[in-house]
């Protein structure tokens, strides 16, 4: 920690500042500058109270952490990329991961007849909503557990593994049971108890990025992951909240590089949510592989007029299949396969 | 729904778009004005599916709801102003209630001391946190049902009644045994399956704004309260994340004549973590009471320099005692009491 | 500055940092904490050349600036508050000053309507637009000179001074010569040319918030003013642009207290812009009032139905002489006059 | 216009405002739904006065524009991709343009050296600031046009076009002798009167996106540069302020498919002040290129530890060949040259 003191404060009043970064556990190390005297703490962020504190103190003017606070997620810890194993699939290798899939599971016809078109078109994992996180009561919350056996059997007719949401603690065990991946939603992503009972599951967990969350706080939050003893997180960007009204996010790409410098997980990009238009969604999956993407996310539908949630941002079953036709040079270039 | 159409779009393309509006169980209506043809489409927004889908076809422009989403939190739907009991004390009416405590509560002689000088100084609810989100898995994170049981005793030592932070769907019953008002932080605004949970408790809940919610969302969050058959339902204002870097959140004084013309809900303000620095918080107090709060929430600490958790923003007993004096002309002023 | 390294980087790659300090005429102090090297850099950061460069060398983590930038506006630099002579009025000092008036001039007789009634409800300065920014080129720019012209023939009628918008270089005489406080509005706030036009006028400036401003870069903006040679600044909050949809800006009166502490020079409040509508427009001032505004600047309009910009966010003139009344009682709380 | 009244207005309340819209020059036409009745105004907005002043009236919920309000940068307007000419150079043909150089001209040697190892490495156009806009009054502000003629003579010496920053109206026909293009900056995108001055001067104008602006304002502020009869206008996105700490600005790529979708002017990415740290702008311009653009401004700079502003965002003369090697299969992939 760095304290920076106001300038001409008196002998004493900096005597105090001392004695209580000593009392707080931490060594102080005077620095006089030309217009302020600024103080190093010395000791373990991590480990020691915060010494934020004395920010409020009126002989101090600002106090600036110097560590990371997140330690397991960071690459400092991990220096080498960590690979996620689904089944057979791995996600972080060097082949790009298709993850696509209805918003939400509506009824059978409507799911295996997107299992199998995004199957054939070379999707290996099955996205689809059973619980949904609504804005309002009054939209449609998902088929739920229904919803889940749904998934379960279009694994089992399509060979796709399947990722969904879980969006309470109380279903943990519940999705885990259906699902390969269990995902938690933007709207969740500092919603720690649900994080702590999806890495207790011991299944690898999808982390969406919060809608005005800052990287630190994205970072921290997927910490709650690995320190529940669960190595398998991956990072996902699917749009942050920005003045603009074009689209409903503003889908933050700059995250691929960031993320992969930090962390050694995997990076995964859901345009559709960031689009939030089905029409700009294939310009946003090039950037993404060109950027470094370990896998994309993408919605799809046999009928996006028709979908029960946010259909203006989906994919119909022809769409995703040209743009998996079109994405190969992108991945060529970008060295995957 | 407004649905706008592109310019120069043929008669059958338009007939397409009326097709599925009907489908979809709305009566269109059709306006055509100098550039752009309009559709009305007549129906009750909320029982029927959202057109919002209309908006990725390719002969569409954009739809825009006409209706309010939320229905039970508005004012259209209660005219006069929701009061809400606790024990003797009543949220809504003249009287000016005052909230006051330590951000955590951290042992028995910290609580004690603080509950007894808030009660005297004219507060007639402690507020203290049991369990406490925190966005690094390394912070403090409170001490639980401990906490919880200290809590009673200043209830039962002071008189004043307890709000406290529900975190978790498990611990809905185990804390509403403990407090009189349910507080959701603000990291779980949307985090519908706590907020249902807490209304089911049946105890009075205070919602804090999201870090980046805007006001429909929040009303629409609120609507999860009363829907769940909780009519007492409170909105509290914390800061919103903006780009400011000189206070931690900005707190938004205009969401009190905001909300109580959209809705019939009480409204309280809580400064501390707005203004995130002790000094700031005695001006956000004078402005909330003149804009008409029915509540202040205040974060109070005998020594703020050695809080637990973010002790920057916590007034000292002294701070507070003197704060309760000087807001007397403003209460006066304001009409209450 | 201080300087973060990264973790075990070797002795070499620190010399080289520290090499690079001195160059720049700092002199490097060094610090090893636990985890990390930290290096405080002695030395004026306003008059050397920044050392943020060092960010981007691979052996640095951070980079910090411990020295505020700004030194004029600065309450170190002035610790009295400075009040500001305009004609016979004071603003800073213990009368709480009124500027009222239309968004824009349109005619003689709104104006002259408009100037004479917020004269009698008690308002000092008459405030209204001659050359107006518009966001799109197809929208009323203002009467020009002939808006100008109007503005002095209200003052000879009224004897209230003048407040206009200042947004051409090429105009600074021509507006200064009109009028007696220069706006600079919150889309030119960076626009530093103009600002230093302005100030070479030597007028009073009337400096609003941009839309998405720290208060850091407006009290850099307000230095243009005062380095050059015009100590007559006043800063101005009209509402910063946040996620909310249901005001067009929101307006943070947080910036009053924040302002007063940072800085000597007069705050203003003007509502009408971060309401955005007339009827919460009443609410603001209450609060602009308790914590502590030098002065107000409201829009004000004889019609506001038929206003030519802007319309739904003036006042009616009852509506203004009614609002007069109504501050009384916060005016007094508040310790003003 | 779509005007939305509130429920259970009287019939007298809404005669009143169908009379107040006839008034100004629309065709009223109601609609009668579920909950609200709706009024459809028609007529063309551009040339009517607005109706948005019905907003504040009692018995009107909410006003809705319907019409986009620009019109010259629109593709509904111009239904083929604008091309802009420079000297030989064609931007938004199929040729991927490449501006290059360093943030500040500093002197001769910097310069001279820059512009020889990016032409060499494949640019065409040469970037330097001889005018900088900096937040401080005590930062370097540029050699000004000493500046011009060092970059009059790089042009001279290379072959390269120029392409620098206008930032006062005051300089525009200086500028505009010794540049190609006029850049104007993210600070003074909506200072409309350097607009009109810029797209007077007939050289080609490049208009960075401003900090906080939404794209709907962009296009807007470009409308004044198209209706100035100047048609060369193309759109840079340089990032936009976000609540991320860990770049600068955020590089927004959406804009890409955005800008061709609703403009026929070309796009350009600078993913230098977006990125913020050098370590970033190769994977940014990777997405760029995938996502569209049509030409890259890069900062590129000798040694850039000791650049005298901005240092941290400028590759080296190598980072820059290297990248431009990097950037073919992408460029190819992407079916540019």
């Amino acid at each position: 920690m760095i304290i920076v003191l106001k300038p001409n404060i008196s002998k004493k009043d900096e005597n105090e500042v001392l004695k209580e970064i000593k009392k707080l556990g931490y060594k102080p190390h005077v620095m006089r500058g030309v217009e302020r005297t600024v103080v190093g703490a010395i000791g373990d962020e991590r480990t020691h109270t915060s010494l934020e504190v004395l920010g409020s103190w009126a002989q101090v003017e600002s106090v600036m952490p110097v560590q990371k606070k997140y330690k397991l997620v960071s690459r400092e810890a991990h220096k080498s990329t960590s690979i996620i194993k689904v089944g057979k699939q791995i996600i972080g290798g060097k082949k790009l991961q298709i993850m696509a899939g209805p918003c939400s599971v509506e009824d059978e016809v409507q799911l295996m007849k997107t299992a199998h078109a995004v199957a054939k078109a070379g999707a290996t994992i099955l996205r689809g909503g059973a619980f949904k996180p609504r804005t309002s009561p009054y939209e449609f919350q998902g088929l739920g557990e229904k919803g889940l056996k749904l998934l379960a059997k279009a694994r089992r007719e399509t060979g796709l593994y399947v990722i969904t949401e879980l969006l309470s603690e109380a279903h943990a065990e519940l999705v885990a049971e259906y699902s390969d991946i269990l995902q938690i939603g933007a709207r969740n992503a500092q919603n720690f108890q649900l994080l702590i009972a999806a890495a207790k599951t011991g299944k690898p967990v999808l982390l969406k990025r919060g809608l005005s969350m800052r990287i630190e706080e994205w970072l921290l939050a997927g910490e709650y992951v690995l320190s529940n003893n669960n190595p398998n997180l991956m990072f996902c960007e699917r749009g942050i909240r920005t003045f603009e009204t074009y689209t409903r996010n503003t889908l933050d790409l700059s995250t691929i590089p960031i993320i992969k410098k930090e962390s050694h997980c995997p990076m995964v990009i859901d345009p559709s949510l960031g689009a939030g238009r089905a029409d700009l969604v294939v310009a946003m999956c090039y950037g993404a592989v060109a950027m470094g993407a370990d896998a994309l996310l993408i919605e799809v539908h046999p009928n996006p007029a028709e979908a029960w949630s946010d259909g203006a941002q989906q994919l119909s079953l022809e769409g995703f299949a040209k743009l998996m036709e079109e994405l190969k040079p992108f991945i060529a270039a970008a060295g995957r396969e």
